[in-house]
Order: structure tokens, then C-alpha cells, then sequence
């Protein structure tokens, strides 16, 4: 990692120049990492999904073919590693829709322990939509019981980032109303894999209204990203976008808070202070990434297009992002990291070249990635949190961060380690 | 109205003498209704809704009853004028899902022309919710085109609000690309109700935010709500609550702007000053109220409790949100005027009483209720735009906003008049 921490002092001692003097800024620290049961290895993955899209198509299979059903066992299985992310690339995914009972790992999974496709021959759709909502209000009242303790004491706001499930009362309602906290609970739904950004914009907004003059200064603000995304899984449909649903994402959930600056550096703690937020919709998009609700699951449409679009754009956009703190990319690149949201396997290969960059400056996003997939929003925080307790990267060094999601929109961050 | 303007311009150099000096003020101006469809009668619409739920239960009856289907067709009216809103409450409401090719008002409407219950006896559920999403989005884009003429300049941000429909990308984020846009937009989804005031802390964070350091100072922010509550009707269930939400909701769509007062000030511009926002769970009341996906819908639940519970903790909510800005409630109260979300028919009577303010105080809820019905989160806009454009409302009037949605939750906003 020697290539990108060649002179962050001097970096930030730079900007410090180019920012206003009586500015605001926010702070993001204690990252909570929940992983309710242990994530499982992706060739096991792979293996359970074709076993079950098998079953789903067995009856058209039974009605209009003449193969035996081990050869479309076998068809099924040789698409989905033909298609689908491989263990190479994944590595592993945290699943919560297998009705485990223990966190032990195990080889192989029962198709009857699916929770949402518990009959996939006759019914090969699964759960409606309305069970799949319960499933989620279940898995993240677990999460919420890990991540807030008993005896934890209220942050001022909740703002609760999902792509995959909307309730009302949603769970964070629902647990601040059980401990009587005077907490504000904000929704922050349906904006997908760059749905931290908007989070953060959030976060450091309500802070700095607050601090000037709309209600009590508020110290602190908590972020928690639930993203249940296997609950979104579709057996009955087999085409390659599908298939690459199916075997990309990982469900996430994290937790961190936002603090003013100064409470931060009053305790000497270490965080990422916020220096510029930025979306972008990149046109001629707008039919390459869907995410939309249908009667049983919320369904994705990814085009192939997706990386090459990403490719053309991206160095603009990180261009105006950095000129927001009012520094030339070209001059600072290889002095930053990044946290790339690996939205495809494609994705931050893609990135790196076009932004000409070097392959470690870009490892925490293939670390996160093998390890536990594309948690769509939660990916960035996941990241990040590597970032901040990483030894090798030191305080002064700017953390470039991009994500991508439906609109096409990229959204970024420059945040500082201290 | 001669009570409620008593001492406004005292009120206001009383409550200049409570804020900081320096604190970073907002206002609310230019708003912008969009009526897409006339108001229908609500006559019409009862008898309508009556005629399709009895289509739609006849296979019911057919199978399992004795009666003959003009009993039927006479016992669901019944009900339904029953337990329905009355035309005396609800007089008129706009309602998006009927194939009207023309703009003109008609006594009857033929359940062949409600587009998503086109064939009630064979499919009584209606269209399921990736049609009715589909519908949204045509139903926005139209809403759109009137609400951003061709050749508006574009805002710094778009806040996007509904509770009805959820699609990614949005029709607004669809807009900004094809518009070619740099406004950033923001999704505030699944707030129910009481979906503005978060809507007003995002908008009030992202201006304060940028004026204090993150990124460029912004001057414009949109808040446009579409909230089309209409494509929502069941009419597979005819409980009681069913029926108050077929006959109690009509669709609302409402933008407005949000800029830094200095920028209002300097233009002489009137609009609403933000000076509080607040929102709090009633306690014990998680499973009052539910706002939740299913297959074919978005269902609501709303017990009878809510208004008893709004009526017994709705005088602390107000004195909390008054005390945010130094004043006393009940020394105040009288100099108020009101904008109080007409949840039920009952809401704007039980806080009326529950606050002991005069009915001309809440004079502007029944108005909007009684000519749109309730429009959930656009709702309140709605009244805003009303007090703003009322002559008889004096400038320095103190405005104080309520609603409510799941959770319970309160929310509450004070703003002066400019």
C-alpha cells in the first residue's frame, strides 16, 4: 500500500487552505458491522439456487419436455456458473433466507429450508411480496437487537437506509417507540446502491440546521443501512441479468454514526471527516438500471451497458467532485484511496482504468466484495470501516468514494481520515 | 377570522428576541397545486366504488348466497354510505385511476373506464402492483410536464415525496436526466402523512449544510409531492376501515421551493419562515396505524384508537414544539392560526377541542379536506398555500402544522408569515 500514502499531511494541509474557514463539518466514526448468520461460501450458493430453479421450472419442464429432470438439474446448474458471479470473484454472501436454525455453517441446504420457497414445484414463485415485507420486519428487529444493546443510549436521529424493504412502522420506528427514545426516525428508501451518500447529505444536513438555529444542537446522528437483499430472489426467471441478480448480491447491515467535528476532536477519536457529497444522473441512462416493485419481489433490471457507461463518465464526474474542495484530481490521485461500490463484478476494474489508477488503491473494494457481495447500499460503510482501522493507511489521507445505482445516478464522497 | 390575528407583529419581535442572531433561516414560497384531474363529486365516487366492490364481490355471492345481485349491489351501497366519509365532510376528491379521455365531469362513471379494476367479477383484486406502479409513473410524468413548464431553470435539489409509488428511476429523476439537468434529487418515500415535515428537515439540512462549507452555497430547493392514493382501493375487503380509506383519500400532487430567507428578503418575496420542525412516536400505539406493501396494493390499517390517542397526547406534542422556539402555548395559542392534517373526519374536531382553540383557528383544514380529501403528506402543502395567499392572515402570523402517520408518529412545524 506504499503508493498511496505518500504525503497525506501535506494533502490535507493543501486543502485546509481551500476550505472556509468557519465551516461546518461532520465526522463518521464507530462503524457496527451486524452479520446475523455467518455468510456462506458462494459454490454452496450457486448450488442451492440451481437446485431450487430447477424445481421452479420443473413443471413447465414435466408438461412440454422430454429430458429427464437430473438433466435439468444439470442445465440449470451449467448456467448459473455459466452466468452468475464466481466463487472467485464472491467468495461468500450473508443469505437470510434460509431458515437456519443454528449459525452453524453446513455444505449443503435443504431447498425445504428456503423460507420464501418452500413449495417451489407448485408454487415457483414464491412468497408474495406482503410475507417477504414480514420476513424483513423480522430479520432487522434481529439486527437492530444486536446493534442497539439494552441500555444504549438514544442518538438524536435514526436515519434508516433500505432498498429492500418498507414498512411502516418500520423497525427502527418500532424499537425507538418500545424504549421511549425522543429520537427522529428518518426513511431513507429506494435509491439503491449509492444510498449512503444521500444518507450522509442527510445526516450533515440535520446537523447544520441544527447547530444554526433550527432546534437544540444535535450531537449525534446514527446511519443504519439493512439491506435484505436475497429476500428479492426471483427462481422463475433464467435469462443472464437474472442469474447475475441472483448470484452478485449479499444482504448488509451496518451501522455508524455523524457527529460534529468538534465533539470528534474533543475526544481525540478517529473518523472520516465529510468534505464534499455529490450526485450526478449520467445521461442517456435512464433504461439501464431498474429497481421497481412487483406483486412478489422488488425486481432489477441490469443492462450490459452498465460498466461501459460507468467507464465513460466516471473520470468527469470525479473531476467535479474533487474540484468541489477546489483540488485537480490529476495532481492528487495517487496520494487518495478509494471506495469503489463494486456494483458488478466489472465495476472497479473499470474504474481503476479509466481513472488510471493503481490496482491498491483499489483492494478494500475487492476485499469487501469476495468477501460478502454487493450489499447495495451497505457496501460503501462496509468499506469504509475497513478504511478507518486500517494501519496501513494514515491519518490525512482523502478517501475517495463512488457508488452507482438507478437513473443511472453516480454519487460520490471525499471524505479525510483522521 | 378576527381572533386569530390579534397581536401578530408582537408575537413576531417577541420570538426575534428567543432565536440566535446568527442562525441560518429557510422559507417556503411559490406554490404550485396541480389539479390533473377535476375533482369528482363524492356522490359520484361512493356510488361508484359500491358498484365495482359489488362486481367484485359477486362471484362471492353467486356461489354462496341466496339473494339476487341488485340486493347485493343495494347492501354494499349501504355500507358504504355507512361507513364512508359523507359528502357533507368530503365534498369533492380528484381521482386518477378512471380512463377519463377528457377533462369534463360526469354524473356516472362506468367501472369498464377504472383502469385498474377493468374485469371486477373475474379479478376482483385489480391489477397487481408492478401495473399499478406502471400507472404511477405515467400519472407523475404528467404531473411533471405541468409542474416544470418547459424552460424552467433548474433547482439546486429536487425532493421527491410520496408514500404511493416507488420506481427507480423516479419520474422526477427521469425529468432531471432528460432535461439534462445537475439538480440532485432525493427519494423521501414511506412517511405517510406527515411526509412534509421530514421532507422540510431535508431541505432546511441541505441549504444550511451547503451555506456552511459542503460544496457550493445552494439557493433553490423543490419539494414536490405526488401522492396518488387513489391507485391504492381494494376492493376485495369491506370492513369498516376498508371502506372509511376507499371513501377517505384523494390524490394530491404539490410543489414548492425552499430558499434561504436572505434570498426572499432581498426580493421582498413573500412565503412561510421555518422556525421549528419536530416529530415524536405517541407512545403504545405501534400497531394503530400500518402503511404496508403487498402484492396487489399498498394496504393501510387504521384502528379507531387513532383519533383518542392523537386527542390525549397531541397538547404536550404542541407545547414541546412551541417551547423549541422559547414561546408558551397556551400564552400563544389564541394568535395561531392552524394547519392541521385531516387524518380522519375526526382528527381536525378532537384537536380543535383537545387544544381548546376556536374552529376559525383550523378553518383551512376543513377547507382543503372538505374540496381535495385527504391527500396524505400533500395535504399540508396544500393548507400552507392557502394561509400564505389568505389576505385576512397578516404578516408575522405564527402558523403551527400537525399531522401524523405510522408509529404513531406527530409531526409537528412552526412557521411565521412573511
Amino acid at each position: 500500500m506504499s503508493q498511496i500514502t505518500k504525503e497525506p499531511v501535506t494533502l490535507a494541509v493543501q486543502l485546509e487552505k481551500n476550505l472556509k474557514k468557519d465551516s461546518f463539518s461532520t465526522v463518521l466514526a464507530n462503524f457496527t458491522p451486524v452479520v446475523l448468520t455467518p455468510p456462506l461460501p458462494q459454490e454452496t450458493l450457486l448450488d442451492t439456487f440451481a437446485k431450487l430453479a430447477a424445481l421452479a421450472h420443473s413443471n413447465d419442464y414435466l408438461n412440454h419436455q422430454a429430458e429427464n429432470l437430473s438433466d435439468l438439474n444439470k442445465s440449470v446448474l451449467e448456467k448459473i456458473y455459466h452466468y452468475g458471479v464466481s466463487p472467485k470473484i464472491i467468495n461468500q454472501r450473508q443469505v437470510n433466507i434460509l431458515n437456519r436454525k443454528t449459525g452453524i455453517d453446513y455444505p449443503t441446504i435443504n431447498p425445504d429450508e428456503i423460507s420464501i420457497f418452500n413449495s417451489p414445484i407448485t408454487n415457483p414463485q414464491g412468497a408474495d411480496l406482503g410475507t417477504r415485507m414480514d420476513l424483513f420486519g423480522q430479520i432487522v428487529d434481529q439486527v437492530l437487537e444486536k446493534t442497539y444493546p439494552t441500555n444504549t443510549l438514544a442518538p438524536d436521529d435514526i436515519i434508516h437506509v433500505s432498498c429492500s424493504g418498507y414498512l411502516a412502522p418500520s423497525p427502527v420506528e418500532k424499537m425507538v417507540s418500545q424504549r421511549h427514545w425522543s429520537t427522529t426516525v428518518t426513511h431513507s428508501y429506494h435509491m439503491g446502491c449509492y444510498g449512503s451518500i444521500p444518507a450522509l447529505r442527510m445526516a450533515t444536513g440535520f446537523l447544520a440546521a441544527s447547530h444554526y438555529g433550527l432546534g437544540k444542537p444535535k450531537q449525534q446522528i446514527d446511519i443504519i443501512h439493512t439491506e435484505f437483499l436475497t429476500l428479492h430472489v426471483n427462481l422463475t426467471s433464467l435469462t443472464p441479468r437474472d442469474i447475475l441478480a441472483m448470484t452478485l448480491f449479499g444482504d448488509g447491515f451496518i451501522k455508524y454514526s455523524i457527529y460534529p467535528l468538534k465533539e470528534v476532536l474533543s475526544q481525540k477519536s478517529s473518523g472520516l471527516k465529510v468534505l464534499a457529497l455529490k450526485e450526478a444522473i449520467i445521461p442517456n441512462s435512464l433504461a439501464e438500471m431498474l429497481w421497481n416493485l412487483s406483486s412478489h419481489n422488488f425486481e432489477m433490471i441490469l443492462s450490459k451497458k452498465i460498466p461501459f457507461l460507468i467507464r465513460d463518465n466516471i473520470l468527469v464526474f470525479v473531476e467535479e467532485l474533487m474540484s468541489e474542495i477546489g483540488l485537480e484530481f490529476a495532481k492528487e490521485k495517487n496520494k487518495l484511496v478509494f471506495a469503489i461500490h463494486p456494483g458488478g463484478p466489472k465495476i472497479i476494474e473499470f474504474i481503476q482504468r479509466s481513472l488510471k489508477i493503481a490496482p491498491e488503491q483499489v483492494a478494500f473494494s475487492h476485499e469487501i466484495l469476495t468477501q460478502f457481495g454487493n450489499m447495495s447500499s451497505a457496501t460503501l460503510p462496509y468499506i469504509w470501516d475497513k478504511i478507518l482501522s486500517a494501519k496501513e493507511i494514515p491519518s490525512g489521507t482523502l478517501v475517495l468514494s463512488i457508488a452507482f445505482g438507478p437513473g443511472l445516478t453516480a454519487a460520490g464522497a471525499i471524505m479525510e481520515k483522521l
